[in-house]
């Protein structure tokens, strides 16, 4: 089969053997048109370049809100234009192949749970760190979708209700604070209060990541304050998801699993001050393992 | 069997035949001794009243933090003195019947399911409106535990890292808005204000709720404000937990349920305000159906 990684800046896709066994695989930036029609015909590019002609069925991570039951993508923050974009129908229509496809956050689960740091937790959490937060719940080793397809929108829990406009519509998201968009705004605040070195100002957001790090390492007061402050919130939201779900055991993932030498403390802290005491005493948290391979193992499983 | 709910002032009982229909019922009040051994003593006492010399199982809730897979009890905000109360094993020894026992919220979601407002939901949450929020996460018609045992505590999410300190030992938890002791604090502040009939003053906590239902049909415009507030509240906190757990099924029931008809559009409101779009779209919310019976009826079906 071909299992593919959709991502708002590049597609990871691989062929997978009947054993399981991964082979030839390929990375590609997503170009500028991102309609729904220009990425069906970018991912069948991918597609026929990895299949090399055989027919073989493909199974992909999308981020966004997506029903894995009827392959429709709702919406997408990184493809703004898609809306009930039915994704599944329109890839089997142009490859004539079967297609599945889940929210990318549920296949990093899968991967985790299969080959990486859950591989002996039926049940646990997948926190995913990125532009923005991804989530999903694990029970039994199976995905849980809810009821309508969309369960894990842990990004979008309210720790403020008065804090600032979320693009969900509501307000005061953990998402804008526990996530690179998060960190921008975090550093951004910080800059106007003169306490950051002044050099963050013109750093590209796909470097922030890298360039917080450094800093960090390099002990900067101001950064390490901005990274305590992530955990700090990203704490309050874990709590809650333990509160509410009853799982003790929590995989953080995503491309800011880099940061979290310099934010784990201060997470765990501030887990332990906001959760229901005897609720999350023996809550576990470990580190995903897979880092950007964990969403293709996860494609190969559904 | 012979069913119960112990509450933090009476306790229900109630003699099930084989088929499930409800025999003679009983209501007493708990007495000040609530010690471990007192509550043992005083369950007796109603078994004994019950079950007139016959041996019939007892299943039971129980307010608090509750393993039903274990019978430990480890703690309960009415019975402050509870430790890791072995609740079901000191009741088979005094019994001499087989024991069960769970979460009074979880109990309260099973009987809804069974004979009530959920009938035809297999999944749902039951979120329970009282002096403190319960909650329970039904899925495929069964209570869902999580990993340790105490999922559905749904009033510690922290809807504010600001607000005031909670008995749990969090901050701003939704318990101290959206309840009854949430209540009491909106009115006191509100009384401090100005704004709020004094009568309000002077009425106990027991009788808080019915006084308010009064004033707020009498279109008492103080009083509806803060049962504003409440809806408010109340709506972030569900809105966290349709985008945690992706299930748009809730049904909200508890003593604060009679005041419904005066916070509800805010809630509803609020939610739709707090959740992210599509995922809280097609959200159903109903009103528990059968009051104080439902947690007897639930107990049943453990």
């Amino acid at each position: 089969m071909i299992v593919m990684d959709l991502g708002g800046t590049h597609l990871r896709g691989a062929v997978v053997n009947a054993k399981g066994h991964f082979g030839r695989s390929i990375k590609k930036i997503v170009g500028v048109n991102r309609s729904q029609k220009a990425i069906i015909s970018f991912i069948g590019e991918v597609y026929k370049n990895l299949s090399d002609g055989e027919n073989m069925a493909l199974s992909l991570g999308i981020p966004g809100i997506v029903s894995a039951k009827t392959g429709i993508v709702f919406s997408s923050p990184h493809f703004p234009q898609w809306k009930n974009f039915k994704m599944r129908s329109e890839l089997q229509k142009k490859l004539k192949v079967p297609v599945a496809l889940d929210n990318d956050a549920n296949l990093i689960a899968l991967g985790e749970h299969k080959k990486g740091a859950a591989r002996d937790w039926p049940t646990f959490l997948m926190v995913t760190l990125g532009t923005g937060i991804g989530g999903a719940i694990v029970i039994d080793s199976k995905i849980f979708h809810g009821t309508l397809g969309f369960a894990g929108e842990f990004g979008h829990i309210c720790i403020n209700p008065k804090g600032p406009i979320c693009s969900c519509g509501g307000r005061g998201c953990l998402e804008l604070y526990a996530s690179a968009s998060g960190l921008k705004r975090l550093v951004r605040t910080s800059l106007q209060g003169g306490k950051t070195p002044p050099l963050l100002k013109s750093i590209p957001r796909s470097q922030l990541g890298e360039t917080l790090f450094i800093l960090a390492q390099k002990k900067n007061r101001g950064v390490q304050k901005i990274l305590d402050q992530f955990g700090f919130d990203l704490g309050i939201g874990l709590a809650t998801l333990v509160n509410v779900t009853g799982i003790q055991k929590i995989v953080i993932g995503g491309g800011l699993l880099s940061l979290s030498p310099f934010y784990w403390k201060a997470m765990r802290q501030s887990f332990k001050a906001h959760i229901y005491r005897k609720v999350g005493q023996e809550t576990l948290f470990r580190k995903g393992k897979l880092g950007d391979e964990a969403g293709l193992v996860g494609a190969a499983l559904i």
